[in-house]
C-alpha cells in the first residue's frame, strides 16, 4: 500500500504567480513542503523540492513511528524557479518521471496525497497510470480545484448554499470596485479586498476611511479618506488586485476584532468526515492555530459546523475530494460569517491527521489541546530539539504532552514552528512562553 | 402578479466583450431582445433596448392571448454602446430607474425574468427591493452565473458529476494549449477550441492537421499541418482565445458528423422540471432547432436525460435557479458527450414555454413537432405575415398547425425566424420549403 506524497506547497492557484515570489518566499515554500514527512508511513514515496535534512526527517519519523529507511524521496532536477518549490516544470521532467516510476517499483501507487491537486498533479497521476489513486481525479483533471479555491467563486458557492457571508460582492472592473468600496464606506464600514487566489491573508488588504483600524487577516490597512483616494488606490493597485486583469476581486465588509475559525473535513464519495475545528491566530496574518478552538461556545460551534457542512456538501456534489477547510470569522456581535474554503492540505492538516491521532493516539486526543505557532528563533534544527529536551519541554509519549517541532524553517528565516500539546490551553500557552526564554532570541 | 421582463439579450458573459460587437451584431442582439414579448402576460412590465415595432408586438400578443394595451415597455436612455442592447450602463441609469419604478406602480414586481442574471440584473433587483422576485438571487448576486456559464467551469462540473465529456482539458497558458492540441492531433483527432464565454458556436474554432474536415459547432476550420503551424496559430489568436488573458481556454477532441442535442430544464429550490428536449441545427453554427428531437432513439434520449439531470442537480445544489440547457453531441459511434450548460434563457426557451403550452395548448403539445429556423428573407415583418396568410401557411389555432414568425430580424439582416408547427417532422420541413418559394428570396 504505497502512498505517493507530493510536496507541492506552492502553486499559482494558492499564492498567485509563482515567478513573482521572492527568494525568501520560495525558500519558505520549500521548508513547508518538508512537512509532508508527517504523513509518511513505511514504504511511502515522497516527491520533495529538495532532500529533507536528515535530522528533521528522523525527528518526524521518530514521532510517527515510521522507519525512515523504508521511505524513498525523489527530487526533480531544478526548474526555471530553482530548487525551492515543486513548480510545474519540475514535476513534468522526463528524467524525474523515470526515477519516480522506478522508486514506485514500476507500479502505480495505491494513493496519491498532494498539497494541491492542480492539473500538473493530475497530469503526473495520468503519467503514472494512477488516476484512480488520486481522490477526485475527474474533477481536478478539468482544473476544478481552481474553481473551489477561488475566493470569488466561494461567495457564490456560499450564497447558493445559504451560508452566511460578509456583505460585499465580486468585481471585475475598477468602476465596480469603486462603487462597492464606496457603498460600504458610506454605511460606516471598513472594507477588506481579497485577491481571488492567494493564502494566509497575504492577498488581502483592509481599506478604511479613517485611521485607527487594526489589521487582522491582512498585512496592512490603507486609509482612504475620500472618493479620490479610493480611486487613486484602485488605479495604483489594480494590476496587483486582479493579477493583471486575469482574476476577479472580492470586496467585503471588514469586521474588526473578530476571531478566525475553521472546520476541516475529509471529503469522500459517500460523504464528509469532520477532522478538526480550530481557531487561527492572526498577527495580523496567520502565524498559528489552536485546536480544538477554545474561545467559542456551543452555539457558535453549531453555527460553524452547520455552515461548514453545507459548504462541504456543495463541494462534494461538485466533485471535489480530499481535505477542505471552511474558514469563518466570529464577529464581536455574534454571527459566524464564512470567508473562504481551502480545498487543499492546510497549515493544520498535519496536526489534525497526524499529531492528533498518531503522535497522540486516538484514545487520548479528546483530552488534549494543540497550540501551534511559527517563529521560534533557533540557531539550527538540532539545537531546537536539544533545547526542548534540556528544558524538559520536549514531547513525552507517555504523558502525551510537550512541544513538537512541526516545521523547520531554519534555512528560510532562522525559525522553527512548534506545536505545544497539553491538557488545556493555559498549559499549552505556558509551554510557548517558556520557549521564548530558551535562548537569546525571543518568541516572535 | 406583475412580472418584470428584462431583454438583456447580450451580456459579456454570454458573448464576450460587448464593446467588440460589430454594429450588425449589436442590431441582431436588439432584435433578439424583442423576443421577450412572447413571455409577457397581461399587466407585465418589459425593459427592452428599444420600443418593439407595433406590428411585431401585436402579432406576438395576438398569438399568446395577451392584451398589448396592458403591457408597459420601459426603454432606458442610450448608453455608450448605443440603443441596440441593454448594456450595464443603460440598466443603471437613475432616470430609467425612476421610470421603471413608476411603471411598476411603485411596488416591487412579483417576479423578474431576465435573459441572463448577471450582477447588473441583481443590482437592478436590489434597486427595486425585489431580491426575492429574482429566482436564485443570492447565487447570482455573487456573480455565480459567470461560473455556471463558463465553458471551462463546465468541464469540471461535468467531470465531478460523472457526466461524459469530450476528451480534452482547460488551459491558461499557450504552452499548455500547444501540448493539449498536439496530444489530440497525435492520436489522430481534430480539435475544437472554445472560448470560456461565448455562444452559438461563435466562440469556437476547429483545428485539424489535415484538410477536408467540415465545420460544425464552429464557424470555420483551421488547418495546422505541423507543430510550427499550431504554435503560430496560438500566438496569432491567443489574445482572442483568452480575451487578453482574462479567460481560460477549452481544448477538446472534435467529433465530426455529430448531431447536437439539448435538454432544457427549469430549476427551482425543490428540484428541476424538464421543459424540452431538442436538436440544434448547425450550419455550421446554430440556425435553428427541432423539438422534440427527432433523430434519437430511446437509448440516446435516456443517456441525454441521465447526464442532463446530474448536471442540473449539481447546478441546483450550487444555488443556480432558472432555465438551464444541458447541451450534448451525439457522436456517430454512439455515445452522448456533454458540451456545455447554458444557465440563461436560450434560443428555444420561448418555444418550450410559450409556443408549446400557450400557443399550442397543453392538451395538444404532445402531438406536435416544432421546427424553428432563422433566415427567411422578407421585405418587412408585415409582409412576412401577409405572405404566410396568403399561402395558407400561417398558424391556425384550430388545427394547431402552421408557421409562427417567432423573431423579427428585418431591421438587422432583412430576415425573420419562423417556427413551423406540424404533426410530424416531414410536414414541418415541407412548411419551411414552401416559405422559400414565397417571394424572390430563397431560404438561407
Amino acid at each position: 500500500m504505497t502512498t505517493l506524497i507530493i510536496g507541492n506547497s506552492r502553486t499559482s492557484e494558492m499564492v498567485g504567480d509563482l515567478a513573482a515570489l521572492t527568494p525568501a518566499q520560495l525558500r519558505a515554500g520549500g521548508c513547508v513542503a518538508q512537512r509532508m514527512l508527517w504523513f509518511a508511513r513505511d514504504g511511502d514515496v515522497l516527491v520533495l523540492p529538495f532532500a529533507p535534512p536528515p535530522e528533521y526527517r528522523d525527528y518526524v519519523t521518530g514521532l510517527t513511528g515510521t522507519d525512515p529507511d523504508t521511505l524513498a524521496v525523489v527530487v526533480p532536477p531544478p526548474g526555471r524557479l530553482g530548487t525551492e518549490i515543486l513548480a510545474p516544470d519540475r514535476l513534468t521532467d522526463p528524467g524525474f518521471l523515470r526515477r519516480l516510476r522506478h522508486a514506485l517499483g514500476d507500479q502505480p501507487p495505491h494513493e496519491i496525497l498532494a498539497v494541491y491537486k492542480d492539473v500538473t498533479v493530475t497530469g503526473l497521476a495520468r503519467a503514472l497510470a494512477a488516476e484512480t489513486a488520486l481522490p477526485g481525479y475527474p474533477f481536478s483533471a478539468q482544473a476544478g480545484d481552481a474553481l473551489v479555491n477561488s475566493k470569488a467563486g466561494f461567495r457564490a458557492l456560499a450564497a447558493g448554499a445559504g451560508v452566511p457571508i460578509a456583505p460585499g460582492t465580486v468585481v471585475t472592473r475598477p468602476e465596480q470596485a469603486l462603487t462597492a468600496v464606496t457603498d460600504l464606506f458610506d454605511r460606516g464600514h471598513s472594507v477588506m479586498v481579497k485577491l481571488e487566489f492567494n493564502g494566509g491573508g497575504y492577498g488581502n488588504e483592509i481599506l478604511s476611511r479613517t485611521g485607527g483600524v487594526a489589521p487582522a487577516g491582512a498585512p496592512r490597512v490603507e486609509v482612504l479618506p475620500d472618493r479620490a483616494a479610493v480611486l487613486s488606490y484602485l488605479e495604483r493597485r489594480w494590476e496587483w488586485l486582479t493579477a493583471g486583469g486575469a482574476h476577479r476581486l472580492v470586496v467585503e465588509r471588514f469586521f474588526p476584532d473578530s476571531t478566525t475559525l475553521y472546520a476541516e473535513y475529509l471529503v469522500a464519495d459517500e460523504g464528509a468526515r469532520l477532522i478538526g475545528v480550530g481557531e487561527l491566530l492572526m498577527e495580523p496574518v496567520a502565524i498559528g492555530a489552536v485546536l480544538p478552538a477554545q474561545t467559542i461556545g456551543p452555539q457558535t460551534r453549531a453555527e460553524l459546523l452547520d455552515g461548514a457542512q453545507r459548504l462541504v456538501e456543495s463541494l462534494r456534489v461538485l466533485g471535489y475530494r480530499g481535505v477542505v477547510s471552511a474558514d469563518a470569522i466570529h464577529t464581536p456581535d455574534g454571527p459566524v460569517l464564512f470567508t473562504e474554503t481551502n480545498c487543499r492540505l492546510t497549515g493544520s492538516t498535519h496536526v489534525h491527521l497526524v499529531l492528533d491521532g498518531r503522535v497522540v493516539d486516538a484514545d487520548h486526543r479528546d483530552e488534549r489541546v494543540f497550540l501551534e505557532r511559527s517563529g521560534w528563533a533557533v540557531p539550527s534544527f538540532p539545537a531546537a530539539v536539544e533545547r526542548l529536551a534540556a528544558a524538559g519541554l520536549g514531547y513525552d509519549p507517555t504523558s502525551r504532552t510537550g512541544v513538537v517541532v512541526t516545521s523547520n524553517e531554519v534555512d528560510a528565516d532562522g525559525t522553527v514552528t512548534c506545536c505545544a500539546i497539553a491538557g488545556d490551553l493555559a498549559a499549552a500557552e505556558e509551554m510557548h512562553r517558556r520557549l521564548g526564554g530558551l535562548g537569546p532570541e525571543n518568541l516572535r
